[in-house]
């Protein structure tokens, strides 16, 4: 199966921008995991320390487990430049669908990681930094709802994606918001000195207008930076707005530790898909459990790949990487066992690897 | 340990009826996953898809892996009354205890399973309907209370069933309803259209009748239909009850993905039982990883096997074949790794595959 | 790896003391389990009855998996101090951090768990038990807080520990209490007959008393007697403290079933360190599993050992050894996968056997 899994592209429906600089030690441990500041250990002392030491080293021309710093030496040496060709390449991708809505530094944007890919790089548009926008370039309340709709509508994205989990949680009703909470809560973003979206009525409105714009949303779910509070970031928090949205596709990403609760969501609720990216590359040589236990109870035309790469072109590739060799793992150790035939498997294969996004987000 | 696993039968401790008439693709379909609708994949394309197709066809006279339309065609060829009577036949039981509380439309009794199964089939009475049907009659809520308490004495039951899950949640308080908080809900229960319960204190007041009346209290707890709403369902909210009932044994039924909470109240409560069915069809290829995680904290007296089949026949065979190869795993790779003894192992699997069940049910 | 494992001494950062005196079967196994009453099956029918028959005959020069009578016998024959003596060395442990503020019977002090472990018995100081001795002490309310400090200080302990899971939960404000809010607080529980400190006020004023006197602060999580209500035993609802109290130490002890969420905060919060303690003799012939879960995202820098052994000698020996064979199997198969070398393998078997326990506590 992997020989197979290795053939096929995969579409990357979630990542972001990575950086064209090169990186010292610190700054890079510090992409590597999602830690504010790296405390008393390094961080390559990690799962994805010892992944990323295992098969990215080779890329760059040395041999697997380089120790941390003849790694990084030897990115310094290629430059920024060659290594983010070389990891983009490596990954086999078909399509990228890029998330815009974080730059906390100047990162490469779709167009450049799509010709580094040599594919497709379509853009997804994050709602909250759309309203953020708007408010920030004032105009009143009254007409924010319109504003925010006109502009992801005209957004010119594959998809729209909702970080609710980082900031007022996923307790969301399945409930439009009406005109007048709307306004309110419009009012009471534009009197921020610098707006940020956390406010129950205005995630749910975000969500209704990628809805209505006909585009499907990504959910941020589970695992993420420190400052995601993951108590509020169960999918089961979800289920009513999950329910309401029907037909529209909601796609749950990462999802880790609560992957089987959302493998259980696209079970029951025929528009709701689900990933395991960032958890991916971030439990290693563990992703075989993880991405066994997602395909519990989730159907297999409802799971995709993601990379959720950030910064680092490494993850990139290691995302993919684990993917492919995870999903063989349990693919063909079910034809192995005779749990099903190796037509079946490799179907399956396909609908994960770049079937069911392509269906979902018509790419 | 297989082989050993294959000459016990089992207690199912917890099914449904059948359907006794032909199904076309998308019927089959529609009973195959706790979906309410199918959304844009085959519910083939699933753990229970693959599995079903790999056990099942067999005992119809067709190859291992058969596509699913031959498989309906050879279903309907047969008949359903041949088919129902292959499945039940095969799965192997010394018993049934079957709840005949939800019956959206015709299926089989448990007389009719018991004659196809070869065994005897217990009932287990719904509380809710129970109660529901005791308002529908009318009569005064003075006497809703002692009504509901007569019939569930009356009711020839082995055990009675609580969906609280489903409706109120499982935080239920400890506390027996006071009778005039009971009469309160009562009315209000009355006064519906059709009533349906969905009341804490109602849910707690008919797990009270259930104890009174000397029956071990099913509870629905994890995954189930999609509108079981999961958030609600973890047996861990229901730890003040479970507690007050105790000598009352409480079979906490499904679990997944709370299996382990409940594994941890079957440690700490001695009232308390557990099983994952549904899950172990549901998880088909994974049933082993699921089986091996409930025997983590839960002692080996305290677990049983249920089915929880419900409409196809193939079902309580696939259960039953998923459990026996689950636990078979389980305790024969235990023993191959000198873990325990071959006779302690054959001990357990006697315990968890008939003998919890009698104790508990005194069947 | 397990020969390499098994030449390396560990600390056991979270022990308790053991009883000194023969016990009867009924005794025996209500130590074995977390259970207060065993219901209807012998605690011996369990993972860790099994794993406990498995491992603790040979050392009493019995052979593997001697039932239960016969074990008992044996180790009545010996005598407790003998059996004690031959566990506490059989464990193999280079230091111990004791618990010493539970003590329902009398047990063996830290001078005496050292001697016979052959290593240095450090203490760790239980706030509530300081807390609850100064308001049983008297004086007023307005020196309370002072007191308790002092006491806290004094106590000459290498860490403190906190069991507000087992009492308010967990979901503690990061805020440091008032001193109204204090005063309060502490005037209400001067007032009860027993102090006993349940107050959310008063867990967390007991937490900065030992981030102020330079102490980690040990953290009960997840399972544990019965009287522990996992609701509020989530290592998620804790997680303002945990970020407010950066850079003191927050030790997360058992964590089971949250151990993955547990990792979570040990990966993102450069503060939190983790151990599966309790859990791993209990899960038996399954801790492997639970230590591979708990390494996913927890960094090799943070997690430790404990044995969370209290009562029965036993448990210092099946703790270390499973612990042990769990981490070997984990470390060594990743060796044999090419996931890293023996050197990484080796190397952070020592942080996890020692390493880490060492550079936090100071030994």
């Amino acid at each position: 199966m992997l020989a197979y899994l290795e053939s096929l592209s995969l579409v990357d429906h979630h990542c972001h921008g990575v950086l064209n600089r090169d990186l010292d030690r610190p700054a890079f441990e510090a992409l590597l995991t999602e830690a504010d500041h790296p405390g008393p250990t390094s961080m390559f002392d990690t799962q994805v320390g010892f992944a990323l030491r295992r098969w990215c080293p080779p890329v760059l021309g040395l041999d697997a487990h380089a120790d941390p710093d003849a790694y990084l030496a030897r990115r310094a040496e290629l430059g920024a430049a060659e290594v983010n060709r070389r990891f983009l390449a490596a990954a086999g991708l078909a399509a990228l669908c890029v998330d815009t809505g974080y730059t906390p530094e100047s990162i490469l944007d779709p167009p450049d990681l799509g010709r580094l890919a040599g594919a497709p790089a379509h853009e997804i548009v994050r709602l909250e930094s759309v309203a953020e926008q708007v408010a920030a370039d004032g105009g009143g309340a009254a007409t924010f709802a319109d504003e925010v709709r006109a502009r992801v509508e005209g957004s010119g994205a594959v998809g729209a994606k909702s970080i609710a989990a980082y900031r007022a949680g996923l307790e969301l009703s399945g409930e439009r918001p009406s005109a007048a909470e709307l306004t309110a809560a419009a009012g009471r973003l534009m009197r921020e000195e610098a707006p940020r979206v956390c406010d129950e009525v205005l995630h749910r409105f975000l969500v209704w207008c990628a809805v209505d714009a006909g585009l499907p949303v990504q959910f941020h779910v589970g695992i993420g930076d420190v400052d995601a509070d993951l108590r509020r970031g169960d999918p089961l928090l979800l289920i009513e707005l999950l329910r309401a949205m029907d037909p529209a596709p909601a796609m749950l990403l990462h999802n880790y530790p609560f992957h089987r609760n959302a493998g259980y969501l696209a079970q029951v609720l025929p528009n709701v898909y689900v990933d395991v990216g960032l958890a991916t590359h971030n439990l290693g040589h563990r992703a075989p459990a993880l991405i066994a236990e997602l395909l519990e109870l989730a159907p297999f035309g409802k799971v995709l790949y993601s990379s959720d790469a950030f910064g680092l072109s490494e993850l990139f590739h290691l995302g993919a990487l684990l993917f492919r060799r995870g999903l063989a793992d349990f693919l063909g150790g079910g034809v192995d066992d005779g749990a099903w035939t190796a037509a079946d498997a490799e179907r399956v294969a396909g609908l994960i690897a770049s079937g069911n996004a392509r269906r979902v987000y018509g790419i």
